[in-house]
Protein backbone atom coordinates (compact mmCIF):
# COMPACT_ATOMS: atom_id res chain seq x y z
CA UNK A 1 0.00 0.00 0.00
CA UNK A 2 2.83 1.89 -0.47
CA UNK A 3 3.19 5.45 -2.58
CA UNK A 4 -0.45 6.25 -3.36
CA UNK A 5 -0.82 8.77 -6.07
CA UNK A 6 -4.50 10.21 -5.93
CA UNK A 7 -6.62 12.66 -4.88
CA UNK A 8 -9.29 10.43 -2.54
CA UNK A 9 -12.78 11.44 -3.26
CA UNK A 10 -14.13 11.24 0.50
CA UNK A 11 -10.67 10.85 2.07
CA UNK A 12 -11.03 13.24 4.47
CA UNK A 13 -14.35 12.65 5.84
CA UNK A 14 -13.61 9.28 6.35
CA UNK A 15 -10.38 10.25 7.46
CA UNK A 16 -11.30 10.18 11.14
CA UNK A 17 -13.36 6.79 11.00
CA UNK A 18 -10.82 4.96 8.26
CA UNK A 19 -7.56 6.05 8.44
CA UNK A 20 -6.48 3.93 5.56
CA UNK A 21 -9.63 3.96 3.30
CA UNK A 22 -7.87 3.04 -0.62
CA UNK A 23 -8.92 5.20 -3.30
CA UNK A 24 -11.33 2.62 -5.03
CA UNK A 25 -11.91 -1.46 -4.86
CA UNK A 26 -11.54 -3.23 -7.52
CA UNK A 27 -13.80 -6.84 -7.30
CA UNK A 28 -12.43 -9.75 -9.71
CA UNK A 29 -10.93 -12.82 -9.83
CA UNK A 30 -7.79 -14.75 -10.23
CA UNK A 31 -7.50 -16.27 -12.85
CA UNK A 32 -9.74 -13.77 -14.44
CA UNK A 33 -8.34 -11.81 -17.77
CA UNK A 34 -10.61 -9.47 -17.72
CA UNK A 35 -9.48 -8.27 -13.94
CA UNK A 36 -5.94 -9.18 -15.21
CA UNK A 37 -6.24 -6.07 -17.48
CA UNK A 38 -7.56 -3.85 -15.01
CA UNK A 39 -4.35 -5.11 -12.55
CA UNK A 40 -1.99 -4.42 -15.57
CA UNK A 41 -3.10 -0.94 -16.26
CA UNK A 42 -2.49 0.07 -12.30
CA UNK A 43 0.83 -1.85 -12.37
CA UNK A 44 2.05 0.15 -14.92
CA UNK A 45 0.56 3.29 -13.55
CA UNK A 46 3.00 2.34 -10.11
CA UNK A 47 -0.71 2.45 -8.86
CA UNK A 48 -1.04 0.52 -5.15
CA UNK A 49 -4.02 2.67 -3.29
CA UNK A 50 -6.99 0.20 -4.13
CA UNK A 51 -8.55 -2.44 -2.19
CA UNK A 52 -8.91 -5.93 -4.49
CA UNK A 53 -12.09 -8.12 -3.26
CA UNK A 54 -11.81 -11.35 -4.91
CA UNK A 55 -15.12 -13.35 -5.86
CA UNK A 56 -15.36 -16.51 -6.14
CA UNK A 57 -16.84 -17.40 -9.51
CA UNK A 58 -17.12 -21.10 -8.54
CA UNK A 59 -19.51 -20.24 -5.96
CA UNK A 60 -21.12 -17.66 -8.49
CA UNK A 61 -20.65 -14.83 -6.10
CA UNK A 62 -20.39 -12.45 -9.20
CA UNK A 63 -24.08 -13.20 -9.83
CA UNK A 64 -25.72 -13.18 -6.52
CA UNK A 65 -25.17 -11.27 -2.99
CA UNK A 66 -22.38 -13.12 -1.15
CA UNK A 67 -22.62 -13.35 2.39
CA UNK A 68 -18.71 -13.14 2.80
CA UNK A 69 -16.58 -11.62 0.45
CA UNK A 70 -12.42 -12.73 1.25
CA UNK A 71 -9.87 -12.66 0.76
CA UNK A 72 -8.80 -9.19 0.85
CA UNK A 73 -5.08 -8.89 -0.40
CA UNK A 74 -4.37 -4.99 -0.38
CA UNK A 75 -6.55 -3.88 2.58
CA UNK A 76 -7.36 -5.23 6.12
CA UNK A 77 -10.36 -3.26 5.97
CA UNK A 78 -12.29 -5.81 4.05
CA UNK A 79 -16.12 -5.38 4.29
CA UNK A 80 -17.72 -8.71 5.66
CA UNK A 81 -20.93 -7.50 4.34
CA UNK A 82 -21.03 -6.33 1.02
CA UNK A 83 -24.38 -5.49 -1.71
CA UNK A 84 -25.32 -7.84 -4.20
CA UNK A 85 -22.36 -8.16 -7.10
CA UNK A 86 -25.26 -7.48 -9.79
CA UNK A 87 -25.56 -4.04 -8.22
CA UNK A 88 -22.23 -2.93 -9.20
CA UNK A 89 -22.08 -5.29 -12.82
CA UNK A 90 -26.04 -6.00 -13.77
CA UNK A 91 -24.71 -7.93 -15.84
CA UNK A 92 -23.45 -10.30 -13.12
CA UNK A 93 -19.40 -10.53 -14.31
CA UNK A 94 -16.32 -8.95 -13.24
CA UNK A 95 -14.55 -6.68 -13.00
CA UNK A 96 -16.04 -3.55 -11.40
CA UNK A 97 -14.36 -0.97 -9.62
CA UNK A 98 -16.17 1.19 -6.46
CA UNK A 99 -15.46 4.73 -5.33
CA UNK A 100 -16.58 5.83 -1.71
CA UNK A 101 -18.22 8.69 -3.89
CA UNK A 102 -20.80 5.63 -4.83
CA UNK A 103 -19.59 5.97 -8.41
CA UNK A 104 -19.14 2.31 -10.05
CA UNK A 105 -17.71 1.06 -13.05
CA UNK A 106 -17.49 -2.29 -15.05
CA UNK A 107 -16.20 -3.71 -18.36
CA UNK A 108 -12.61 -3.81 -17.81
CA UNK A 109 -11.05 -1.43 -20.70
CA UNK A 110 -13.90 1.05 -19.79
CA UNK A 111 -12.00 0.45 -16.08
CA UNK A 112 -8.70 1.06 -17.94
CA UNK A 113 -9.11 3.54 -19.63
CA UNK A 114 -10.93 5.66 -16.99
CA UNK A 115 -8.10 4.72 -14.50
CA UNK A 116 -5.27 6.19 -16.86
CA UNK A 117 -7.34 9.37 -17.32
CA UNK A 118 -8.14 9.66 -14.26
CA UNK A 119 -5.02 9.31 -12.30
CA UNK A 120 -2.76 10.44 -15.55
CA UNK A 121 -1.16 7.27 -16.62
CA UNK A 122 0.91 7.87 -19.54
CA UNK A 123 -0.89 5.48 -21.63
CA UNK A 124 -3.33 6.91 -23.66
CA UNK A 125 -3.29 9.25 -26.99
CA UNK A 126 -3.87 13.34 -26.71
CA UNK A 127 -7.08 14.09 -26.11
CA UNK A 128 -9.00 14.97 -29.18
CA UNK A 129 -10.64 17.68 -26.78
CA UNK A 130 -7.92 19.91 -27.89
CA UNK A 131 -10.03 19.89 -31.39
CA UNK A 132 -6.72 19.86 -32.84
CA UNK A 133 -7.02 17.90 -36.29
CA UNK A 134 -3.95 15.49 -35.32
CA UNK A 135 -5.23 15.31 -32.16
CA UNK A 136 -8.85 13.84 -33.44
CA UNK A 137 -6.79 11.44 -35.54
CA UNK A 138 -4.97 10.47 -33.00
CA UNK A 139 -8.04 9.30 -31.07
CA UNK A 140 -9.79 8.10 -33.93
CA UNK A 141 -6.51 5.55 -34.68
CA UNK A 142 -6.42 5.10 -30.94
CA UNK A 143 -10.16 3.92 -30.48
CA UNK A 144 -9.46 1.66 -34.45
CA UNK A 145 -7.16 -0.12 -32.42
CA UNK A 146 -9.15 -0.98 -29.20
CA UNK A 147 -11.95 -2.59 -32.11
CA UNK A 148 -9.29 -4.79 -33.47
CA UNK A 149 -7.90 -6.14 -30.09
CA UNK A 150 -11.96 -6.76 -29.19
CA UNK A 151 -12.99 -8.01 -32.15
CA UNK A 152 -10.55 -9.88 -34.21
CA UNK A 153 -8.15 -10.87 -31.50
CA UNK A 154 -10.15 -11.30 -28.23
CA UNK A 155 -12.87 -12.62 -29.59
CA UNK A 156 -11.42 -16.20 -30.59
CA UNK A 157 -8.69 -16.09 -28.03
CA UNK A 158 -11.08 -16.00 -25.19
CA UNK A 159 -13.14 -18.65 -26.67
CA UNK A 160 -9.87 -20.96 -26.51
CA UNK A 161 -9.43 -19.45 -23.04
CA UNK A 162 -13.32 -21.23 -22.15
CA UNK A 163 -12.72 -24.16 -23.97
CA UNK A 164 -9.26 -25.32 -22.40
CA UNK A 165 -9.26 -23.30 -19.32
CA UNK A 166 -12.80 -22.29 -17.50
CA UNK A 167 -13.78 -25.63 -18.67
CA UNK A 168 -11.87 -27.41 -16.75
CA UNK A 169 -12.34 -25.73 -13.82
CA UNK A 170 -16.06 -26.48 -14.84
CA UNK A 171 -15.68 -30.02 -14.94
CA UNK A 172 -16.10 -30.03 -18.80
CA UNK A 173 -14.69 -31.21 -21.74
CA UNK A 174 -13.39 -28.75 -24.20
CA UNK A 175 -15.31 -28.61 -27.61
CA UNK A 176 -11.97 -29.27 -30.21
CA UNK A 177 -13.85 -27.74 -33.14
CA UNK A 178 -14.46 -24.35 -31.39
CA UNK A 179 -10.79 -24.36 -30.61
CA UNK A 180 -9.81 -25.44 -34.00
CA UNK A 181 -11.59 -22.41 -35.16
CA UNK A 182 -10.71 -20.06 -33.19
CA UNK A 183 -7.15 -20.86 -33.58
CA UNK A 184 -7.28 -20.03 -37.15
CA UNK A 185 -8.97 -16.80 -36.69
CA UNK A 186 -6.14 -16.23 -34.07
CA UNK A 187 -3.43 -16.84 -36.51
CA UNK A 188 -4.97 -14.75 -38.77
CA UNK A 189 -4.74 -11.92 -37.00
CA UNK A 190 -1.23 -12.06 -36.13
CA UNK A 191 -0.73 -12.50 -39.68
CA UNK A 192 -1.91 -9.19 -40.22
CA UNK A 193 -0.26 -8.09 -36.76
CA UNK A 194 3.35 -9.07 -37.92
CA UNK A 195 2.78 -7.01 -40.94
CA UNK A 196 1.42 -3.77 -38.90
CA UNK A 197 4.25 -4.33 -35.70
CA UNK A 198 6.81 -4.23 -38.72
CA UNK A 199 5.99 -0.65 -38.76
CA UNK A 200 5.03 0.44 -35.48
CA UNK A 201 6.44 -0.79 -31.82
CA UNK A 202 2.82 -1.12 -30.55
CA UNK A 203 -0.22 -2.20 -31.18
CA UNK A 204 -1.87 1.93 -31.25
CA UNK A 205 1.58 2.99 -32.63
CA UNK A 206 4.82 4.19 -30.92
CA UNK A 207 4.26 4.04 -27.43
CA UNK A 208 2.87 1.00 -25.52
CA UNK A 209 -0.77 1.57 -23.95
CA UNK A 210 -3.72 0.57 -22.80
CA UNK A 211 -4.34 -1.25 -25.95
CA UNK A 212 -1.14 -3.35 -25.45
CA UNK A 213 -2.56 -3.79 -21.91
CA UNK A 214 -5.62 -5.41 -23.38
CA UNK A 215 -3.97 -7.97 -25.06
CA UNK A 216 -1.25 -9.43 -22.19
CA UNK A 217 -4.09 -11.72 -20.33
CA UNK A 218 -5.16 -13.52 -23.07
CA UNK A 219 -1.44 -14.10 -25.06
CA UNK A 220 -0.51 -15.23 -21.82
CA UNK A 221 -2.98 -17.32 -21.74
CA UNK A 222 -2.26 -18.67 -25.35
CA UNK A 223 0.92 -19.29 -23.75
CA UNK A 224 -1.05 -21.19 -20.81
CA UNK A 225 -2.38 -23.30 -23.35
CA UNK A 226 -0.03 -24.82 -25.21
CA UNK A 227 -0.26 -22.07 -28.24
CA UNK A 228 2.52 -19.75 -27.36
CA UNK A 229 4.08 -20.57 -30.97
CA UNK A 230 1.26 -18.10 -32.58
CA UNK A 231 3.52 -15.26 -31.15
CA UNK A 232 6.96 -16.90 -31.16
CA UNK A 233 6.57 -18.12 -34.83
CA UNK A 234 6.07 -14.53 -35.77
CA UNK A 235 9.38 -12.00 -35.54
CA UNK A 236 7.67 -8.57 -35.21
CA UNK A 237 4.90 -10.23 -33.28
CA UNK A 238 7.17 -11.92 -30.84
CA UNK A 239 9.82 -8.87 -30.45
CA UNK A 240 6.68 -6.96 -29.63
CA UNK A 241 5.55 -9.77 -26.48
CA UNK A 242 8.96 -9.26 -25.52
CA UNK A 243 8.92 -5.57 -25.22
CA UNK A 244 5.77 -5.75 -23.55
CA UNK A 245 6.71 -8.16 -21.02
CA UNK A 246 9.76 -7.15 -20.46
CA UNK A 247 8.61 -3.55 -19.13
CA UNK A 248 9.26 -4.24 -15.09
CA UNK A 249 6.07 -3.51 -13.84
CA UNK A 250 4.67 -5.95 -16.03
CA UNK A 251 6.88 -8.56 -15.18
CA UNK A 252 7.18 -8.41 -12.08
CA UNK A 253 2.67 -8.76 -11.78
CA UNK A 254 3.38 -11.67 -14.38
CA UNK A 255 5.95 -13.31 -12.16
CA UNK A 256 3.89 -13.01 -9.02
CA UNK A 257 1.04 -14.26 -10.44
CA UNK A 258 2.90 -17.24 -11.83
CA UNK A 259 4.09 -17.92 -8.47
CA UNK A 260 0.46 -17.75 -6.97
CA UNK A 261 -0.20 -19.95 -9.71
CA UNK A 262 2.17 -22.60 -8.76
CA UNK A 263 1.83 -22.21 -5.78
CA UNK A 264 -2.08 -23.13 -6.09
CA UNK A 265 -1.37 -26.22 -8.70
CA UNK A 266 1.19 -27.49 -6.15
CA UNK A 267 -1.47 -26.92 -3.00
CA UNK A 268 -3.83 -29.23 -5.31
CA UNK A 269 -1.77 -32.03 -5.79
CA UNK A 270 -1.16 -32.50 -1.75
CA UNK B 1 -25.37 16.72 -52.08
CA UNK B 2 -26.58 19.34 -50.19
CA UNK B 3 -25.44 21.46 -46.87
CA UNK B 4 -21.96 20.34 -45.87
CA UNK B 5 -20.94 21.01 -42.61
CA UNK B 6 -17.32 20.25 -42.59
CA UNK B 7 -13.99 22.09 -43.65
CA UNK B 8 -12.19 19.60 -45.94
CA UNK B 9 -8.60 19.13 -45.70
CA UNK B 10 -7.16 18.92 -49.12
CA UNK B 11 -10.27 21.12 -50.53
CA UNK B 12 -8.43 24.13 -51.85
CA UNK B 13 -5.39 22.22 -53.63
CA UNK B 14 -7.71 19.70 -55.33
CA UNK B 15 -10.76 22.04 -56.22
CA UNK B 16 -9.33 22.96 -59.72
CA UNK B 17 -9.26 19.70 -61.14
CA UNK B 18 -12.48 18.44 -59.32
CA UNK B 19 -14.90 21.19 -57.71
CA UNK B 20 -17.58 18.48 -56.13
CA UNK B 21 -14.80 16.60 -54.06
CA UNK B 22 -16.82 15.10 -50.95
CA UNK B 23 -15.36 15.74 -47.93
CA UNK B 24 -14.40 12.04 -47.77
CA UNK B 25 -15.28 9.00 -49.05
CA UNK B 26 -16.98 5.79 -47.31
CA UNK B 27 -16.28 2.04 -48.36
CA UNK B 28 -19.24 -0.19 -47.94
CA UNK B 29 -21.60 -2.45 -49.14
CA UNK B 30 -25.78 -2.65 -49.13
CA UNK B 31 -26.94 -5.18 -46.22
CA UNK B 32 -23.99 -4.63 -44.32
CA UNK B 33 -25.04 -3.80 -40.29
CA UNK B 34 -21.54 -2.12 -40.10
CA UNK B 35 -21.58 -0.15 -42.71
CA UNK B 36 -25.05 0.61 -41.79
CA UNK B 37 -24.00 1.94 -38.25
CA UNK B 38 -21.88 4.57 -40.41
CA UNK B 39 -24.29 5.67 -42.54
CA UNK B 40 -26.94 6.14 -39.65
CA UNK B 41 -24.30 8.34 -37.82
CA UNK B 42 -24.25 10.55 -40.80
CA UNK B 43 -27.83 10.61 -41.62
CA UNK B 44 -28.36 11.57 -37.73
CA UNK B 45 -25.53 14.71 -38.40
CA UNK B 46 -27.46 15.57 -41.21
CA UNK B 47 -24.10 15.11 -43.25
CA UNK B 48 -24.17 14.00 -47.00
CA UNK B 49 -21.14 15.66 -48.23
CA UNK B 50 -19.58 11.81 -48.50
CA UNK B 51 -18.97 9.60 -51.30
CA UNK B 52 -20.67 6.04 -51.09
CA UNK B 53 -18.45 3.61 -52.58
CA UNK B 54 -20.26 -0.18 -52.74
CA UNK B 55 -18.16 -2.90 -52.59
CA UNK B 56 -19.47 -6.17 -53.61
CA UNK B 57 -18.27 -8.80 -51.30
CA UNK B 58 -19.85 -11.86 -52.82
CA UNK B 59 -16.71 -11.05 -56.00
CA UNK B 60 -14.74 -10.30 -52.46
CA UNK B 61 -13.83 -6.74 -53.50
CA UNK B 62 -13.12 -6.00 -49.62
CA UNK B 63 -10.38 -8.07 -49.63
CA UNK B 64 -8.26 -7.53 -53.07
CA UNK B 65 -7.72 -5.09 -55.79
CA UNK B 66 -11.09 -4.30 -57.69
CA UNK B 67 -11.20 -2.82 -60.99
CA UNK B 68 -13.78 -1.32 -60.85
CA UNK B 69 -15.62 -0.28 -57.51
CA UNK B 70 -19.63 0.71 -58.96
CA UNK B 71 -22.31 2.19 -58.08
CA UNK B 72 -21.28 5.47 -56.52
CA UNK B 73 -24.48 6.52 -55.07
CA UNK B 74 -24.07 9.79 -54.02
CA UNK B 75 -21.46 11.37 -56.73
CA UNK B 76 -20.55 11.32 -59.84
CA UNK B 77 -16.51 11.79 -59.37
CA UNK B 78 -16.58 8.22 -58.75
CA UNK B 79 -13.00 6.62 -59.27
CA UNK B 80 -12.55 4.36 -61.79
CA UNK B 81 -9.65 2.40 -60.72
CA UNK B 82 -8.77 2.43 -56.72
CA UNK B 83 -6.09 0.90 -54.52
CA UNK B 84 -7.07 -2.64 -52.73
CA UNK B 85 -9.47 -2.43 -49.90
CA UNK B 86 -6.60 -4.21 -48.05
CA UNK B 87 -4.91 -0.84 -48.03
CA UNK B 88 -7.67 0.44 -46.38
CA UNK B 89 -8.46 -2.08 -43.85
CA UNK B 90 -6.23 -4.87 -43.46
CA UNK B 91 -8.42 -7.24 -42.54
CA UNK B 92 -9.99 -7.22 -45.20
CA UNK B 93 -13.45 -5.62 -44.40
CA UNK B 94 -15.74 -2.99 -44.83
CA UNK B 95 -16.71 0.01 -43.97
CA UNK B 96 -13.79 1.88 -44.16
CA UNK B 97 -13.51 6.06 -44.84
CA UNK B 98 -10.64 8.09 -46.25
CA UNK B 99 -10.04 11.52 -46.71
CA UNK B 100 -8.44 13.48 -49.58
CA UNK B 101 -4.97 14.13 -46.92
CA UNK B 102 -4.52 10.25 -46.75
CA UNK B 103 -6.60 9.90 -43.66
CA UNK B 104 -8.01 6.23 -43.54
CA UNK B 105 -9.89 4.51 -40.74
CA UNK B 106 -11.52 1.59 -40.38
CA UNK B 107 -13.56 -0.41 -37.64
CA UNK B 108 -17.30 1.08 -37.75
CA UNK B 109 -17.70 2.17 -33.92
CA UNK B 110 -14.45 4.36 -33.83
CA UNK B 111 -15.21 5.49 -38.05
CA UNK B 112 -18.90 6.99 -36.32
CA UNK B 113 -17.11 7.72 -32.86
CA UNK B 114 -14.73 10.16 -35.32
CA UNK B 115 -17.18 11.70 -37.47
CA UNK B 116 -19.20 12.12 -34.89
CA UNK B 117 -16.36 14.24 -32.98
CA UNK B 118 -15.26 15.93 -36.07
CA UNK B 119 -18.09 16.88 -37.22
CA UNK B 120 -19.94 17.91 -33.81
CA UNK B 121 -22.66 15.69 -34.03
CA UNK B 122 -24.48 15.79 -31.09
CA UNK B 123 -23.90 11.79 -30.41
CA UNK B 124 -20.98 12.17 -27.73
CA UNK B 125 -20.69 13.07 -24.11
CA UNK B 126 -19.00 15.71 -22.74
CA UNK B 127 -15.28 15.35 -23.72
CA UNK B 128 -13.12 14.73 -20.72
CA UNK B 129 -10.15 16.67 -21.32
CA UNK B 130 -11.65 19.10 -19.61
CA UNK B 131 -10.74 17.55 -16.34
CA UNK B 132 -13.67 17.67 -14.44
CA UNK B 133 -14.49 14.94 -12.45
CA UNK B 134 -18.20 14.78 -13.85
CA UNK B 135 -16.98 14.91 -17.19
CA UNK B 136 -14.51 12.09 -16.66
CA UNK B 137 -17.18 9.70 -15.17
CA UNK B 138 -19.54 10.68 -17.92
CA UNK B 139 -17.16 9.40 -20.32
CA UNK B 140 -16.63 6.48 -18.19
CA UNK B 141 -20.18 5.28 -18.21
CA UNK B 142 -20.47 6.06 -21.99
CA UNK B 143 -17.27 3.42 -22.58
CA UNK B 144 -18.96 1.24 -20.49
CA UNK B 145 -22.23 1.65 -22.70
CA UNK B 146 -19.96 1.19 -25.85
CA UNK B 147 -18.57 -1.90 -24.13
CA UNK B 148 -21.83 -3.97 -23.27
CA UNK B 149 -23.03 -2.88 -27.04
CA UNK B 150 -20.05 -4.74 -28.40
CA UNK B 151 -20.02 -7.88 -25.77
CA UNK B 152 -23.52 -8.74 -24.70
CA UNK B 153 -25.37 -7.50 -27.95
CA UNK B 154 -23.61 -7.41 -31.27
CA UNK B 155 -21.67 -10.53 -30.12
CA UNK B 156 -24.46 -12.68 -30.02
CA UNK B 157 -26.79 -10.86 -32.67
CA UNK B 158 -23.97 -10.74 -34.96
CA UNK B 159 -24.40 -14.84 -34.66
CA UNK B 160 -27.82 -14.96 -35.64
CA UNK B 161 -27.31 -12.10 -38.31
CA UNK B 162 -24.44 -14.45 -40.18
CA UNK B 163 -26.23 -17.55 -39.75
CA UNK B 164 -29.42 -16.26 -41.20
CA UNK B 165 -29.08 -13.75 -43.22
CA UNK B 166 -25.13 -13.79 -44.21
CA UNK B 167 -25.36 -17.67 -45.12
CA UNK B 168 -28.43 -17.44 -47.21
CA UNK B 169 -25.83 -15.15 -49.51
CA UNK B 170 -23.16 -17.58 -49.80
CA UNK B 171 -25.32 -20.32 -50.10
CA UNK B 172 -24.83 -22.60 -46.79
CA UNK B 173 -27.43 -24.28 -44.24
CA UNK B 174 -28.03 -22.27 -41.18
CA UNK B 175 -26.32 -24.08 -37.79
CA UNK B 176 -29.47 -24.15 -35.55
CA UNK B 177 -28.28 -24.85 -32.39
CA UNK B 178 -25.59 -21.76 -33.17
CA UNK B 179 -28.74 -19.63 -33.77
CA UNK B 180 -30.39 -20.93 -30.49
CA UNK B 181 -27.50 -20.50 -27.99
CA UNK B 182 -26.97 -16.82 -29.40
CA UNK B 183 -30.55 -16.13 -29.97
CA UNK B 184 -30.64 -17.14 -25.57
CA UNK B 185 -27.74 -14.45 -24.91
CA UNK B 186 -29.34 -11.69 -26.73
CA UNK B 187 -32.76 -12.63 -24.59
CA UNK B 188 -30.62 -12.59 -21.47
CA UNK B 189 -29.31 -9.25 -22.50
CA UNK B 190 -32.47 -7.46 -22.94
CA UNK B 191 -33.96 -8.64 -19.96
CA UNK B 192 -30.89 -6.85 -17.93
CA UNK B 193 -31.71 -3.88 -20.79
CA UNK B 194 -35.13 -4.10 -19.91
CA UNK B 195 -34.65 -2.97 -16.07
CA UNK B 196 -31.74 -0.23 -17.17
CA UNK B 197 -34.41 1.47 -19.67
CA UNK B 198 -36.75 1.72 -17.01
CA UNK B 199 -34.67 4.02 -15.29
CA UNK B 200 -33.18 5.80 -18.54
CA UNK B 201 -34.13 6.50 -22.12
CA UNK B 202 -31.33 5.88 -24.17
CA UNK B 203 -28.58 2.82 -23.73
CA UNK B 204 -25.57 5.27 -22.59
CA UNK B 205 -28.24 7.59 -20.79
CA UNK B 206 -30.56 10.21 -20.73
CA UNK B 207 -29.62 11.33 -24.83
CA UNK B 208 -29.80 9.54 -27.93
CA UNK B 209 -26.09 8.92 -28.66
CA UNK B 210 -24.11 7.20 -31.06
CA UNK B 211 -24.11 3.91 -29.10
CA UNK B 212 -27.42 3.75 -29.25
CA UNK B 213 -26.74 3.77 -33.68
CA UNK B 214 -24.73 1.30 -32.70
CA UNK B 215 -27.37 -1.42 -31.93
CA UNK B 216 -30.23 -0.59 -34.66
CA UNK B 217 -29.03 -2.35 -37.98
CA UNK B 218 -28.66 -5.66 -35.71
CA UNK B 219 -31.65 -4.88 -33.85
CA UNK B 220 -32.93 -4.09 -37.43
CA UNK B 221 -31.47 -7.61 -38.39
CA UNK B 222 -33.59 -9.26 -35.75
CA UNK B 223 -36.54 -8.20 -37.12
CA UNK B 224 -35.88 -9.11 -40.59
CA UNK B 225 -34.94 -12.68 -39.25
CA UNK B 226 -38.29 -12.81 -37.62
CA UNK B 227 -36.97 -12.23 -33.63
CA UNK B 228 -39.02 -8.94 -33.24
CA UNK B 229 -40.42 -10.18 -30.20
CA UNK B 230 -36.93 -10.32 -28.36
CA UNK B 231 -37.93 -6.26 -28.69
CA UNK B 232 -41.60 -5.89 -28.38
CA UNK B 233 -42.29 -8.58 -25.66
CA UNK B 234 -40.61 -5.93 -23.67
CA UNK B 235 -42.00 -2.87 -22.45
CA UNK B 236 -38.62 -0.65 -21.77
CA UNK B 237 -37.14 -1.77 -24.70
CA UNK B 238 -39.86 -1.66 -27.23
CA UNK B 239 -39.84 2.06 -26.23
CA UNK B 240 -36.83 2.85 -26.90
CA UNK B 241 -36.67 0.70 -30.17
CA UNK B 242 -39.67 3.16 -30.86
CA UNK B 243 -37.65 6.32 -29.83
CA UNK B 244 -35.00 5.41 -31.76
CA UNK B 245 -36.52 4.44 -34.84
CA UNK B 246 -39.18 7.66 -35.02
CA UNK B 247 -35.99 9.96 -34.99
CA UNK B 248 -36.89 11.59 -38.72
CA UNK B 249 -32.91 10.89 -39.78
CA UNK B 250 -33.33 7.47 -38.71
CA UNK B 251 -37.04 6.69 -39.78
CA UNK B 252 -36.29 8.19 -43.56
CA UNK B 253 -33.12 6.15 -44.15
CA UNK B 254 -34.82 2.93 -42.68
CA UNK B 255 -37.34 3.27 -45.29
CA UNK B 256 -35.54 4.12 -48.12
CA UNK B 257 -33.41 1.18 -47.73
CA UNK B 258 -36.25 -0.69 -46.85
CA UNK B 259 -37.72 0.31 -50.37
CA UNK B 260 -34.42 -0.66 -51.67
CA UNK B 261 -34.46 -4.38 -50.16
CA UNK B 262 -37.79 -4.49 -51.82
CA UNK B 263 -36.71 -3.40 -55.18
CA UNK B 264 -33.82 -6.30 -54.94
CA UNK B 265 -36.19 -9.10 -54.11
CA UNK B 266 -38.88 -8.21 -56.91
CA UNK B 267 -36.13 -8.33 -59.39
CA UNK B 268 -34.45 -11.57 -58.44
CA UNK B 269 -37.95 -12.60 -58.17
CA UNK B 270 -38.57 -11.77 -62.20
Amino acid sequence: MSNPITNRPGFVSKALRAPKMPAFTLYGSRGSTNTDRVRLTLAEGGFTDYEFVLLNLQKGEQKVSPSRELPNLNNINNPTQSPSNLTRHPFGKIPAITFPSGFTLYESRAICTYLARKYSFPLLPPSPATGIEHDLEATALFDQAQSVETHYFAEPAGKISFELFAKKFMGLPADKAVVAQALKAVEGFFDVAERMLQEREYMAGREFTVVDVFYIPLVQRLFACGYGDVIQSRGAVNAWWERCVNRPAIRKMLAEDGGVAVAAAAAKRV
